[in-house]
C-alpha cells in the first residue's frame, strides 16, 4: 500500500519563511484565531487523520467503488466512517464564518487540510469537498431562512452538498439546460430535468443532501441569460430543521469512470422536485460562479496532493528497487544491483514531481492569501488588489496544477517501471484519479479562456501587470544578489517576455477573435511556469539566507529544487512561447470534412 | 461504441506516392509476391478483419477481462472465435519464411496489418502478437528440429508463443534472474524459477503455448553474461508433433492492470518443467535480442494505432457535439450552438492526434523499409545501410510514438470533455490501453539510453550521420523549391543543430558518464520531432507536386498537417534542446536522503 506523510516541513518553509503567513494571519480582522498553536495543531491532526483514516481507504475504495441499489448509494467499505471522524473532529467547519456555526479561521488553512485529503484519498475527499461550493453558494446568495436551514447543516457538516449544473447534451454550455423550475406553492418551485456527472449527487456518508442546480423559470430568456439557481433537498426538512419528507429527486444510475471510482457520480432525475429560488431569478450562472471560483481552486489543489502522493512513493520505490549500474560506477557494491535512484534520467523524473509539488504548494499558499484577504477583510485598495490577482491565479492553479499534476503522477507509474501499471502498487490510480481534474469544474480549455480572454485581455492586460510589476520589483530588489543571479536574470526577461506575448496575441485578437482561442492554452501554460519561476525565485532567496543554519540540507536541495526547475522545466516556456506567437491560421485553414480525407471513403 | 475506418488512403499516400513502395517492393528478391493486387487485398481484408472482428470485442474485453480457474485462462468472450478467424485467414503466416510455412510476403506488410490490429483491439493483439517475437527467436537461433517442431506450429498460428524475460526483482537489469536450468535427459534440461508480466502466458485461445525463457545454467557467469535461452512448451509435443504430455508449466495468477485487460498478463511458474536450450549457452541475452528488436518496432506501431483510433473518434464527437458559438460568431447558425469542431482549440488538440498519427504512420513505413531490407536481401552495402538507420530509428520508433501516443489518446479523452472519463464512450480506455506501452518492450528510459548511449555515442555519431547526410541531402535539392521554403529552412537549421547537440553531449560524456542519462530523454524526443519533421517535409513535397490534381482537398489537408506540425509541435525541440545542455550538475548534486527533506521527520 501507498504510504504518505504530509510536508509539513516544507509547508512550514513557505508559510513562515518565505509568505509570511505569521504576519498575514495577524493582520487580518480574523487573525487571532489562527495562532500559531492552532495552525500547528491543524497541521498536525489534519496529517494524522489523511494518513491514518483516509489513505488506508484509497485502495479499497478504488476496487470497490460505487453501489447504486433500490435508489440507495453505498459509498466504499469505510468512507461512511471516515466520514463520521472528519464530521466529530470539527473539519467541516474550519473556515466557515462562525455565524453559521463555523470556526472562523482563514480558508488558507482549510486549503492546508486539502491538500492532505487530496493527496489519501481524492474520491472519499469529494464527497466533504462538494459541499463547501454549496455552502458558499448559500451565504453569498441564500435568504437568512435558506441560511438557517441548509447552511448550519453544511457546516457542521451532517448534511452535504451537490452542485447540478451539467445535461446530457451540455456542460460548458450551460445556456442550453433543459431542466424547469415551475412556480408551485408558496415560494416554492417544482424542479424537473435530468442532471449528469453528479459528484456525490447520492450517498449515505450523511443524513441528507442539499442539490444546488440551475434550471429556467418559464419564460426565462434565451440562453444563458436565463438561468436561475435553487435550493433542492434530498429529505424536505421538518419544522424542527431535521430530516422530513423524502423529494423527489432520485439517483437514475451511476456513471462507470475511469477513476475517482470511491465516489458516486450520478445521474440525478428531478420530478417535480420541490426546490427554493437562491438569489435572483435569471441570474443563476453568476449565483453559481461563487462556487465555480473557490471549486477551481479546489480542483488545482487535487493536483497538487496527487503530486506530492505520487512523488512520496516513488521516491521511496526508486531507493529501494535495484537495477543495474550507475553510468559512472557501482554505488552499493555490497547490494547485486544501485537503487535505480543513482540514474539521472530516474532522478529527472523524481525532481519533475518534487518541483511541481513544492511549487504547486508555493503557488497554492501564495493565491491562498489573496483568498484570505478578500474572504476576510473589509473592501478597500488591499482587498481589490488581493481580488484582482486571485481572478487572474484561479485559472492558473486549476488548469496547470492538473496538467503538471497528471504529468507527476504519470512520472511516478514510469519510475515504477511494468509495476506502475499493476493495481496493486497504487500508482496507476493516482494517474486515473489525476484525469478527472484537467476536465471538471472546466476543462484546461476553458480555463485558458477564461486567463487569456476573461482575465487578461477584456481587463486590457491590466489584471496581468498587477502581477508583472511584483515580479518586477522582486527582480529590480534582487538585481544583484550574487546568490540569485542564475534565477533573476532569466526571470526578469521571462516576465517582459510575457507581457511581449500578450500584446502580441491582443493585437491580433482585434483583427481575428479566432486568435485569441488559438494561443490560449499554451498562453496558459507559459504563465503558469513563469508563475512558480517567480515563486522558485523567492524559495531559492529564502533558502539562500538559511543555507548556513542547522538544516543545510534541508535549504540546499531546496535552493537545488530551484536550479533543477530552471534548468530543466522552464525551457519548456521557449516552446509555449513560439507556439502562441504562431497564430490560428494553420488551425482554421480546413474544414470539418477534410479532417477525415485520410480514413473516411 | 467507437468506430474505426482503416486509413487507407493515408497508407496508399505514404506508401505509393511518398516512398514508392511499388518500386521497393519490386526490388526485394521476394517482392513479386507483394504485388499492387496483393497489397490492396491485404489492407483491404486486414481493413475488414480489425473493424468487424476486432473493434466489436474491444470494450467488452476491457470490461470482462481474463479469468484464471483451475490453472486454465480464459479470454474474454468473443477472444477465441477472433483468433480462428485469424489463423483460418492466413494472417499469422504473412511476412513468415516460406520454409516453415509462410507467406513470405515483406515484414512491412505485416506492419500495415499491425497498425490495425493496434487501433481496433490492442488486448487481443498482443495474443499474436508475442508468437512474431518467439517465431523470430527460433528461426534466427533454433535447431532445424526445433524450428520443425514448433516454428512452422507457430507460423500456422495454431500454437502461440511468449517471451519469459522478467522476475519478479528484475526487469531491465535481466542479469538478476534466478530462474535455473538443470540438464535432465538427453538434451533437455529442468527449469525452475518464477517470471512474471508475461503477457498471453495462458490462455484459451489456442491448442499450445511455446514460452522463450531465459535462464541460468549450473555454474553459469554472473550477470548478464550467464543467461541462456530455452524453449518450454505447455504441452510436450507428441511423436507426431501434435499437442502431448502437460509440462511442468503453470499460471500462479493474474496481474490486475491498468489497462489492456483482455490480455492475460501471468505470473508464471516454472516447476522443473521440460526445456530445451535455444543458442549457444550464455549468450541467450544475445539471442533474445533479436525478439525485443521486433517487439520495440511493434510496440512503437501500438502507439500509432491507438492515436489514429482516437483521432477518428475524436473527430466525429468534434463535429457532432454542439457547445458554445464560435468566437467569431454563429458557424451553424440552424443550430442552438456550434459543433465543437469550431473552436481552434479543439481543432489544436485534433491536429496534433492528425499529426501524429499520420507523422507515426511515415515513420513506421519508412522503418518498415529498411527492416523489408535487412530480412529480405543479400548481406551487402545496401543491406549495412539498411541496418545502420533500423537500429537508430527503432528506439525512436518504440519511445517517440508511445511517448506522443499516450499525449494523444489524452486529447482524446480532453476533447470529449467530461464525457471522456465515462467508459462507455471508449477513449478512457484508450489511454489506459496505451500507458503500457511506455513501459515493456523496455521504457522510455531504456530506449533514450539505447539512442544516446549505444546506437550514437558508440557508433561516434557515425550511426546518426548516415541519417543527417540523407537529411541534408533533401534539403539541398528542394533548397529553391519555393513551395517547401517553410519547410526547409527550419529543416536544415534542427538538422544541422542535432548533431552539434549531439557532439556537445560526447564531449560531456568522455569527462562524466552520467551526462549521457541526463540528457537521453530529451534527447529521444528531441530526436523523434526532427525525424517527424524530415518526413513531413518529404510528405509536403508530394503533395505540393499534386495539389493540382483532382484530389485538391486531400493534399491541401496534408499540406495543412504538416504546416501545423512545423508552427505547433516542432518548437517542442527548442526546450528539448535547452534541456540536453542543462546537463547533470542539478539531477546528480543531493543526495537520495535529502530528496525526502520535505516530508520525512
Amino acid at each position: 500500500m501507498p504510504s504518505y506523510q504530509a510536508p509539513i516541513r516544507d509547508m512550514r518553509f513557505v508559510m513562515d519563511e518565505m509568505l509570511d503567513y505569521p504576519a498575514h494571519y495577524a493582520r487580518l480582522p480574523s487573525g487571532d484565531d489562527a495562532s500559531p498553536d492552532v495552525v500547528s495543531a491543524i497541521l498536525e491532526e489534519g496529517a494524522r487523520f489523511a494518513r491514518d483514516v483516509l489513505l488506508p481507504i484509497n485502495q479499497s475504495g478504488d476496487e470497490e467503488g460505487c453501489l447504486l441499489e433500490g435508489g440507495e448509494v453505498k459509498a466504499p467499505n469505510g468512507f461512511k466512517e471516515a466520514y463520521q471522524q472528519y464530521v466529530e473532529g470539527g473539519w467541516p467547519s474550519l473556515a466557515a464564518d462562525p455565524a453559521h456555526g463555523g470556526q472562523g479561521l482563514p480558508p488558507s488553512l482549510a486549503m492546508l487540510l486539502s491538500e492532505m485529503i487530496c493527496a489519501t484519498n481524492l474520491a472519499w475527499g469529494m464527497y466533504p469537498g462538494l459541499s463547501h461550493g454549496a455552502a458558499d453558494a448559500l451565504r453569498h446568495h441564500g435568504t437568512d431562512e435558506q441560511k438557517a436551514t441548509y447552511l448550519t447543516k453544511l457546516v457542521e457538516g451532517v448534511w452535504t452538498g451537490t452542485m447540478c449544473l451539467t445535461e446530457p447534451h451540455c456542460g460548458t454550455d450551460l445556456g442550453l439546460i433543459k431542466t424547469r423550475a415551475v412556480p408551485a406553492d408558496g415560494d416554492a418551485y417544482a424542479i424537473t430535468g435530468t442532471k449528469i456527472f453528479i459528484s456525490a449527487g447520492e450517498h449515505n456518508l450523511a443524513e441528507n443532501i442539499v442539490h444546488l442546480v440551475l434550471a429556467k423559470l418559464p419564460g426565462a430568456p434565451e440562453g444563458s441569460k436565463g438561468i436561475s439557481l435553487f435550493v433542492v433537498p434530498k429529505f424536505m426538512p421538518d419544522a424542527q430543521g431535521n430530516v422530513g419528507e423524502r423529494n423527489g429527486v432520485t439517483c437514475g444510475s451511476l456513471e462507470h469512470k475511469m477513476g475517482i471510482h470511491g465516489n458516486a457520480t450520478c445521474v440525478m432525475n428531478f420530478d417535480g422536485a420541490t426546490g427554493y429560488l437562491v438569489g435572483p431569478p435569471n441570474k443563476g450562472l453568476a449565483c453559481m460562479f461563487t462556487m465555480m471560483n473557490a471549486a477551481r481552486l479546489g480542483v488545482g489543489i487535487q493536483g497538487l496532493g496527487l503530486i506530492e502522493a505520487s512523488f512520496q512513493n516513488s521516491l521511496s520505490y526508486a531507493r529501494d528497487r535495484l537495477q543495474m549500474r550507475g553510468l559512472s560506477g557501482k554505488q552499493a557494491p555490497e547490494k547485486p544491483a544501485d537503487p535505480i535512484i543513482v540514474h539521472p534520467d530516474v532522478r529527472r523524473m523524481l525532481l519533475t514531481q518534487k518541483a511541481f509539488a513544492e511549487g504547486g504548494r508555493m503557488l497554492v499558499l501564495y493565491t491562498a492569501q489573496m483568498l484570505d484577504v478578500v474572504e476576510h477583510c473589509e473592501p478597500g485598495e488591499e482587498r481589490d488588489h488581493a481580488e484582482t490577482l486571485l481572478g487572474l491565479l484561479t485559472p492558473i492553479v486549476k488548469a496547470f496544477l492538473t496538467e503538471v499534476g497528471f504529468e507527476s503522477t504519470n512520472e511516478g507509474v514510469q519510475i515504477y517501471g511494468g509495476h506502475g501499471f499493476i493495481k496493486e502498487w497504487g500508482m496507476e490510480q493516482l494517474v486515473r484519479d489525476a484525469r478527472i481534474t484537467r476536465l471538471y469544474e472546466g476543462t484546461t480549455g476553458i480555463q485558458a479562456l477564461d486567463l487569456l480572454g476573461r482575465k487578461v485581455l477584456m481587463s486590457q492586460g491590466e489584471s496581468l501587470k498587477v502581477f508583472t510589476k511584483e515580479i518586477h520589483k522582486f527582480c529590480k530588489a534582487e538585481d544583484d544578489n550574487p546568490a540569485l543571479k542564475e534565477f533573476v536574470g532569466p526571470l526578469a526577461k521571462l516576465n517582459a517576455e510575457w507581457g511581449e506575448l500578450t500584446m502580441g496575441v491582443g493585437m491580433k485578437a482585434m483583427e481575428d477573435r479566432e486568435e485569441v482561442g488559438a494561443a490560449s492554452v499554451d498562453y496558459l501554460m507559459y504563465s503558469g511556469y513563469v508563475t512558480l519561476a517567480y515563486l522558485f525565485a523567492r524559495a531559492a532567496k529564502q533558502a539562500s539566507i538559511s543555507l548556513e543554519g542547522d538544516e543545510k540540507a534541508f535549504y540546499a536541495a531546496k535552493l537545488n529544487t530551484a536550479r533543477f526547475y530552471y534548468q530543466r522545466l522552464l525551457p519548456r516556456t521557449k516552446a509555449h512561447a513560439q507556439m502562441i506567437q504562431a497564430g490560428a491560421s494553420s488551425l482554421m485553414a480546413i474544414s470539418s470534412e477534410d479532417f477525415g480525407l485520410g480514413f473516411e471513403i
